[in-house]
């Protein structure tokens, strides 16, 4: 099989894709590791064929690099400085090389891969529950790391995190109901555990009540049965 | 004087600029007429080269399409269809040589045009007043059209120009001390007129009044001097 053929793929533009996984009360970014001896970190990310809408080669690079399929991928700000050229793999060119030989990469593929890149960045949230993550071939492994203890990841990747995370922030409200991350029904306190994970920080509990209300997509169900009738908070569930 | 040498771009690779002008309660968009014999309008836009980051190539391509330097330019949407590709230039291939020809392209660059080309959008919000747009040497003419009247401009243009449209009205809020269109000191109703004129509907006074001052950013000053003291509107200004 051929990995990589760079004549198939528009030249100097990349994707790449920050997908923020929930669980918990706890925001985590998925990670693959590269397959070198010195570990190198990297978003998933790959290129868009000639012939390819960049939403689509989005899915794809993100399906070919972990397995995960079918969710809602937004691109949210492209990085173009001049200088963006992946200095760990022209210091490792020829680690690389083994390496990628074995997999099939071409060595005009490798040069090719030096150039400087625009890349558009992509980014989703996810149900960590509800998805698989499967390594790619050129990785070590792929895994889930809390958005606060990040490695350091290659280039620019780590200001592409930060910059997905202040869009997931800014557009969480309207992107409530569609990241689907809450169960059928839920409490407030669960929707503000959501919230205090994503914007790492505390809400006071009835502003925060207010607030959610406001934006008029809850509808309000019966009590939660705790056996405490009293304190049972009442449940919720997104309006139809 | 040599315009275009294709080798100095990236390739497939193009900047597109939306530049809103605010006038009088209107909103309008500056578009550029290419010198042909049938008109054709595009959105101000262009290459990046090699060795540029985008941010100042956008700049780059306005000052050289428009005249215009030294605004805030943002990046908001990239358009990548796969079928992005200039049918207009690809049908009158004969007539743009020719005109080119005389503004020194060469047939490679003509060629190296017609590829498939993804595009990143970049828009601005500006005081009419305050800009002084000049056609560039591609161009016959460089104008405002009311938003809501443009012509039918090539490619998918009028969508970028749509979905900037959109950005612009989701980001007003924020942007609007930074967008620097209202004088020094204003009244309510000034700053309801270009709520309006963006928004392209009425908004109920008291309701608008309410939310502008939620947003913290205005102090209110001595009431205006009409000579009728009772109904005079108060001043406002933008908050240090």
């Amino acid at each position: 099989m051929k990995l990589f053929d760079e004549k198939n793929f528009i030249h100097q533009l990349s994707i790449d894709c920050v997908i923020f996984g929930y669980k918990a009360g706890e925001l985590k970014v998925l990670i693959p590791k590269i397959l070198l001896k010195k570990p190198l970190y990297s978003l998933p990310g790959g290129f868009i064929y000639v012939d390819e809408s960049i939403d689509k080669a989005a899915l794809r690079i993100l399906e070919e690099r972990t397995g995960i399929n079918d969710i809602y991928l937004e691109q949210y700000y492209v990085f173009g400085n001049e200088n963006r050229i992946n200095n760990d793999l022209l210091n490792n060119l020829e680690e690389f090389s083994q390496q990628m030989n074995q997999l099939e990469f071409e060595e005009n593929g490798l040069n090719w891969l030096t150039n400087r890149f625009v890349s558009i960045g992509y980014y989703a949230l996810v149900d960590i529950n509800k998805v698989n993550p499967k390594m790619g071939e050129m990785d070590e492994s792929v895994d889930w790391y809390n958005v606060k203890s990040l490695p350091k990841l290659i280039m620019d990747h780590n200001e592409m995190v930060e910059k997905a995370l202040e869009t997931l922030r800014r557009n969480l409200d309207e992107k409530l109901i569609g990241f689907n991350l809450l169960p059928e029904t839920f409490t407030m306190r669960e929707v503000q555990e959501l919230y205090e994970a994503i914007y790492d920080k505390p809400f006071a509990r009835n502003n925060f009540q207010k607030k959610i209300l406001d934006l008029d997509v809850l509808e309000r169900l019966e009590k939660k049965f705790t056996g405490a009738a009293n304190k049972a908070p009442y449940l919720y569930r997104f309006r139809r």
